[in-house]
């Protein structure tokens, strides 16, 4: 359906929009259009007229609805009914960003969280158990790994998993109010069973945080003895889903109940793990739940083009002041409003496409079978989704804000869709990890690289990494390729043209590269001075930080320019490349300084840069509604937005 | 109370806090503590679990409750039982920004919207008929300005009021559906009497948007003949505040519902004023009406405090990571933290301090005579006013967003006042004025200051100003002092200090005026080409906007400076200084990439400004709990914001 329904503010060439449609759909279109045809469905568009227990009724509802459909299973193993298509399932989530969020976040808690955690940390034993039921969603499941004391430290949970040798069980504790599971979804109504992560011990002897399955209520919804539930009750948005509070009062479960791919117990209670080191142990158990993260980045991007349509449709139809003596003018003629929108639509672009290389990357992970590759590409992968996953919702965060104020005091009406954009995105920045953490997750992956050792986590172990012996490496490697990039650069500097793509690539990898290799630099330099490697690092984390950003930047522009390099289509691709030199530019122009201060840029070009990106928004306003219902968002996604695009202008 | 009682965090030092809490509390101590007092009642504490219809009728009654207290009166005449102090009344309303702002926002129109126009358009006739009811809440009124098709540009309004000679009425139509009235508070449910905004004809002239008294509802409530009224519905937020539709299907009303300061019409329907040019008497009336824009600033800032304090307490409480063997360590610890909340806590500063210079500015035009020197110090006062209403907005917006994400999970329950603060503030931004429509408001004036020659509303009269003779005037004065300016930079650059209050000084009001200038450079440049006038605006939109911009941040800086300068405290002001410095370089270094391109800032030098900022960090951290503390804020105002602030961290 989708991509033949006329949207409502008709596009200029309606072929045109079909066909951008179908490239930016790229290679799972059909999991993308089986879900924009559920949305499609007036029962399935967002409700903003309910009660959160009506609310969290119908989207478990909505979500058996659309198990039955398909559309969430395809992630599964073809043994039992899915489809074994990671990138499928993964496409198929993002796009049903663009209808109820809080159904999006069920779905994810049901199939990615809690069914992804049996898939990936279980053994064929917990699957036969748990799979079909968790597909068909006859057992709604819960992920308990957050607690109150504890979100972004998993290592340092508090729960306990005590195994007693008598009973052949584990003993499942809460031991202070701290170590309450917090905000687990699907916990306070629906959710029958959980994996629960919790500090395994066995034979005195502790051996770091697993995960357990462990059953919360019975058939009628009772809550099973030693299980404390509460219903952490209204939220920001996301009313839809029930989050809850567990405490656990040693409560006894089998010990097959250990999802054991990684790690087993036997009958005597002793431990045994194919990896050795316990540190690499917990981030490979945690490194196969990448999925949730490169999810939410997907589901950020696609929210994003929701509010960008509404925001655009309302530019071209609202007209506001004008020449004297003539008719108003439509608000997208308007620089200012084209400033507002058009970069932010060009960035959404370059993070679709980027989005497109990262799921890519992790089905050809997770789908095929396991390979010794696999340790330095997941390894990658998780570098790649932290990044992602905390510009993406940033962007998510910043966009649809930004486009509720274009649409004025219309975009304030609850049935107009902004506020429940609003609201329910906003915890995408701090769920599925903080942003300021994972962008130093990935710049601390990136510094470790270097010398290619597996760290950990902790961000005291990367200042500790540098103290230690490691560094020569690194200064071995980048030494000579700074010193003659330097001196290359001195020459072509004011040569280059901003809107050639290789020199666009080359300043965004250049700072990318240039924020790493002087990180590590200071890093190195505190540690000299004798400090403890906790204030090293805390003394150039803004630093660091930006390290993750500059990554993400540059690998967002690289798919960016190939995607559309490739195009086929000899009256898209012009466009198309006039938006990857927005977002280049725009991203150039909001960085100029720190481009300056390298003498990458001088006040001339400097100067050049923005008014490339005034230019740009000349050349681009006339696509605008072109880019944007090319997303193609089921009309249902809007709400009652006739009251924002179509406000009785005449 | 507010002084005296204990945070829930006690700070180092609880004289230090009481102290500075009345130096920022200023000279309107008085109306700040009546109104602490009022929101510590715990009857009064926002309540996020009741329904619209409920929240709408508490709202009211709180309204009537304040009423009583005195808190609302202040602003009006003595005759009437006010207090003729218009300073109090400003001072009081923005306190009220801590409690909940459906109510902020219904005592607004009641009081600031239909009494103050009644209060500032109208004449005797109507004081006496209108004002003991509007101040006891006994005639609950409407500011029925803003239409469908117009809200930024008013004096394109399309309602109608045509003098009828022979019943002498004047009958008040809407022309058609964009001409219905929209977004009017206590309009769906409580108004009974709304000041109405018209095009006035009579005698078959048309004379511009007046605005005029028309009953909607008798006092059974019933809706009066010829009106109509939907009600809005539900909002994304501030859903306390019922806000409607208005259409008027020919309703009479006599000839003395005028309100008649400005322009007067006469028995057999003659029209008069004392301002003959109709854009200088539509600009005058709306003059009247300033106060709306400043009390909204005032109550962004206060609003934005309460984010602050529960940011800070919870960076003080909650602990993750740590060095390795140690215990956890304090998030306001680091870096990274600092860097979001710090800043904008200078801000937060330096924004309510400029808000006291522009409160007192406002008061010693409104409460004194009035006299000829006005003119000019009233249009001083509108730029002020639509700069620091752009920026106060804005600043609330990303500063009440950024504490929510540190806040993590907790900031998003419901029960923390950030759902409240985020979505009842987000409107601020659009209303009373659209920021980006008021930044170029605010850098017209400037522009057209420079030949003190009044100009009008519309953008477009601005280009065409330059467009004209008066150029000249302007060239004169900028030229000689932007050539010795220059050649006085380049000696004195590198040897300034950067925590200089002078070198920052400079630098800001150089941005300011640098920026003005080239701006109107371009207009001229633009018109030489034979652009149109609304072309060569529109081409430098982004540019005229910058203005606005650097001209707030510089007025800003000055106001803070000077007020810290003045502080007695000798314990206080070392530590004020330093969050001056944080505020001058923070927008130093958000604009860096600007100051480099105009050879204001070396790259080194620039990079050393990134360095203060850091440096500051350091410096100002202990300080935190203590300047956040010192807002006064009143506990029942943070909601359950233990769940914050206290999550069971051991």
């Amino acid at each position: 359906m989708a991509v033949t329904s006329q949207p409502a503010v008709p596009v200029a060439d309606p072929e045109g929009r079909i066909a951008l449609q179908r490239w930016l759909d790229g290679p799972h279109v059909e999991a993308r259009d089986l879900v924009r045809d559920w949305l499609s469905d007036p029962d399935h568009a967002p409700r903003p007229d309910l009660e959160m227990a009506e609310h969290r009724e119908l989207v478990l509802a909505w979500t058996k609805d659309l198990a039955a459909s398909g559309g969430t299973s395809m992630g599964f193993p073809l043994k039992y009914g899915g489809a074994g298509d990671t990138a499928g399932f993964v496409s198929a989530f993002e796009t049903l960003a663009m209808g109820d969020l809080s159904l999006l976040v069920k779905v994810g808690v049901q199939f990615g969280l809690w069914g992804g955690a049996v898939l990936q940390l279980g053994t064929e034993r917990h699957h036969e158990a748990y799979l079909r039921d968790t597909m068909s969603v006859a057992l709604p499941g819960c992920f308990a790994m957050t607690e109150t004391g504890h979100g972004s430290n998993v290592q340092q949970l508090e729960t306990t998993a005590v195994y007693d040798e008598a009973t052949d069980e584990w003993v499942v504790t809460t031991p202070h109010e701290a170590a309450r599971k917090e905000w687990i979804g699907n916990a306070a109504c629906h959710g029958r069973i959980a994996a629960v992560f919790a500090q395994l011990s066995t034979k005195g002897e502790e051996h770091g945080v697993h995960a357990f399955v462990v059953p919360l209520r019975d058939e009628q919804g009772e809550t099973l003895p030693g299980i404390r539930i509460e219903d952490l009750g209204a939220k920001l948005g996301l009313d839809g889903v029930d989050n809850g509070l567990i405490w656990f009062d040693e409560v006894r479960i089998p010990r097959e109940n250990l999802l054991d791919r990684y790690a087993q117990v036997d009958r005597t209670g002793t431990y045994s793990s194919e990896i050795e080191n316990p540190n690499k142990r917990f981030f490979t158990m945690l490194g196969t739940l990448i999925q949730g993260r490169v999810s939410v980045c997907g589901a950020a991007i696609n929210a994003t083009k929701v509010a960008q349509v509404i925001a655009v449709r309302h530019a071209e139809t609202r007209h506001q002041f004008g020449p004297p003596g003539e008719p108003e003018v439509a608000i997208m003629d308007y620089r200012t409003h084209q400033r507002r929108l058009l970069p932010d639509i060009a960035k959404t672009y370059a993070l679709h496409a980027a989005q497109e290389t990262m799921v890519a990357e992790l089905d050809a992970i997770f789908s095929g079978p396991a390979s010794d590759e696999d340790v330095e590409r997941r390894r990658k992968l998780e570098t790649v989704a932290a990044g992602m996953k905390a510009i993406g919702t940033e962007h998510a965060t910043n966009t649809i804000q930004e486009c509720r104020e274009a649409c004025g005091g219309a975009g304030y009406l609850r049935a107009n869709r902004f506020a429940a954009l609003k609201a329910d995105t906003d915890v995408f920045t701090t769920f599925e990890g903080d942003n300021t953490v994972l962008l130093q997750q990935a710049a601390k992956n990136l510094l470790t690289n270097y010398a290619s050792e597996v760290g950990d986590l902790d961000p005291v172990g990367l200042a500790s990494f540098f103290v230690g012996q490691a560094w020569e490496t690194i200064t071995e490697k980048t030494a000579i390729r700074e010193a003659l990039s330097r001196l290359a650069d001195s020459v072509r500097d004011e040569e280059a043209d901003l809107l050639d793509r290789d020199t666009q690539l080359d300043l965004l990898c250049w700072r990318a590269d240039h924020l790493l290799e002087t990180a590590a630099k200071r890093l190195k330099g505190g540690a000299d001075e004798g400090l403890n490697a906790f204030d090293v690092l805390n003394r150039c984390q803004d630093h660091v930080v930006e390290v993750g950003r500059a990554f993400v930047d540059h690998l967002a522009l690289k798919a960016f320019s190939e995607r559309v390099a490739g195009c086929e289509d000899e009256h898209l691709r012009p466009i198309l490349e006039k938006l990857v030199d927005m977002y280049a530019l725009s991203v150039i122009e909001a960085e100029r300084g720190w481009f300056q201060e390298h003498g990458r840029l001088s006040s001339t070009r400097s100067k050049a840069v923005t008014k490339a990106v005034n230019q740009l928004c000349d050349e681009l306003r006339e696509h605008a509604a072109l880019l944007t219902e090319a997303y193609g968002v089921p009309e249902t996604a809007f709400g009652d937005a006739h009251r924002v695009s179509q406000p009785a202008d005449r």
